[in-house]
């Protein structure tokens, strides 16, 4: 995300002490100059897109806005930071971020296949499972991988959800089945989730990053 | 969340190990008795809404689930656990809590009243500067609060909200101004950073519940 690097926002946030507390929540308006607005192009413009049904498009801004915000958090990083274990009951991050594409990965079987959550062929789970389940496991063998591995894997998922999308229209996202909690969950709701969740673990890598060893 | 308590998706995410990794991202489909769905109520169902535009109920609905998990996170929690300090630059999860109604806060500001963020009166600073800011601040003073006083708070300012948003159309969500990142940003996207930003201090808070002293 740009604005994180800009100077003099960060400059504000150290003295609002918003910074310290590495918050996203605080924008920047004080200090914009009309010449760098960028308009269509802003993934702060949430809503229908081009080439997508009203609703889905949406939604996908949602998700487009967030990965861009995850990506920012990790892109820096090098394998021994995307390694750390702040605690031996703790995901790395790298394991975090290969779990996000994992997470999609099985919310496109559900949503798109109509597979039954957990259905899918060995050769799926042995492709996604580690990942997905994270713990010892994880911790076991998620490491020594890149930051483009990790961003491979989650581009990659994401491609395909952008073209499964283009395919659908706004009434697919009402389609639903119990789910989440017993109750009746639809793929807006799954694909909410999808998103929302990233924003989960990106509240832990941003913790964990604020205590890598320097 | 009522999934949480499901004695059999406890036992399924145990042995799968996901429980352990702390994750919501698996759902719990195997198990489901035909009686137990709930249709229109679900919080699961999401999309437009009676008495809001069909976005701002769609945009409402993803906030109102997002809310319901933050609630289960954190609704059992002791005033011991809602102050404890994982080290020394973290945030208690009481804090965190009283920090999301803050942000909302402000943004029904900055989003309904058309005010530049942070030229709000000295009243308002005073009462939620604390909270919004964290920090040293908020280790040293945000403390000795039970969870109702923090649910209090964000169901106080949410209720705000919904009532706002009800005032509001589908147009109002495209409204614009130079926000994040020297970039165009709608109210879309800002409500829609106000609910994933619940998820991204929930993903904490769960963090420091697995690590809370016994």
């Amino acid at each position: 995300m740009k604005l994180e690097e800009n100077i003099e926002r960060r400059n504000f946030l150290r003295n609002s002490g918003v910074l310290a507390a590495g918050l996203l929540a605080t924008p920047l308006t004080g200090f914009v100059q009309e010449e760098n607005f960028q308009n269509a192009d802003s993934i702060y413009m949430i809503g229908p897109k081009e080439g997508y049904s009203p609703r889905v498009g949406t939604l996908l801004s949602t998700m487009t806005m967030m990965r861009a915000w995850v990506v920012d958090s990790v892109k820096d990083l090098t394998v021994e930071q995307l390694d750390f274990q702040i605690d031996d009951q703790s995901n790395s991050i790298g394991a975090m971020l290969w779990h996000l594409a994992a997470t999609e990965r099985y919310y496109q079987l559900n949503t798109f296949d109509e597979m039954e959550w957990g259905s899918w062929s060995d050769d799926i789970k042995q492709e996604w499972d580690l990942p997905m389940g994270l713990g010892d496991m994880g911790r076991e063998k998620i490491k020594d991988y890149d930051i483009d591995f990790y961003l491979m894997k989650l581009s990659g998922v994401r491609a395909e959800t952008e073209k499964e999308f283009a395919k659908r229209d706004d009434d697919w996202l009402m389609k639903a089945e119990p789910f989440f909690g017993k109750q009746m969950t639809n793929n807006h709701c799954k694909w909410f989730h999808v998103c929302e969740h990233e924003s989960n673990h990106n509240g832990q890598i941003k913790f964990i990053k604020k205590r890598l060893p320097s």
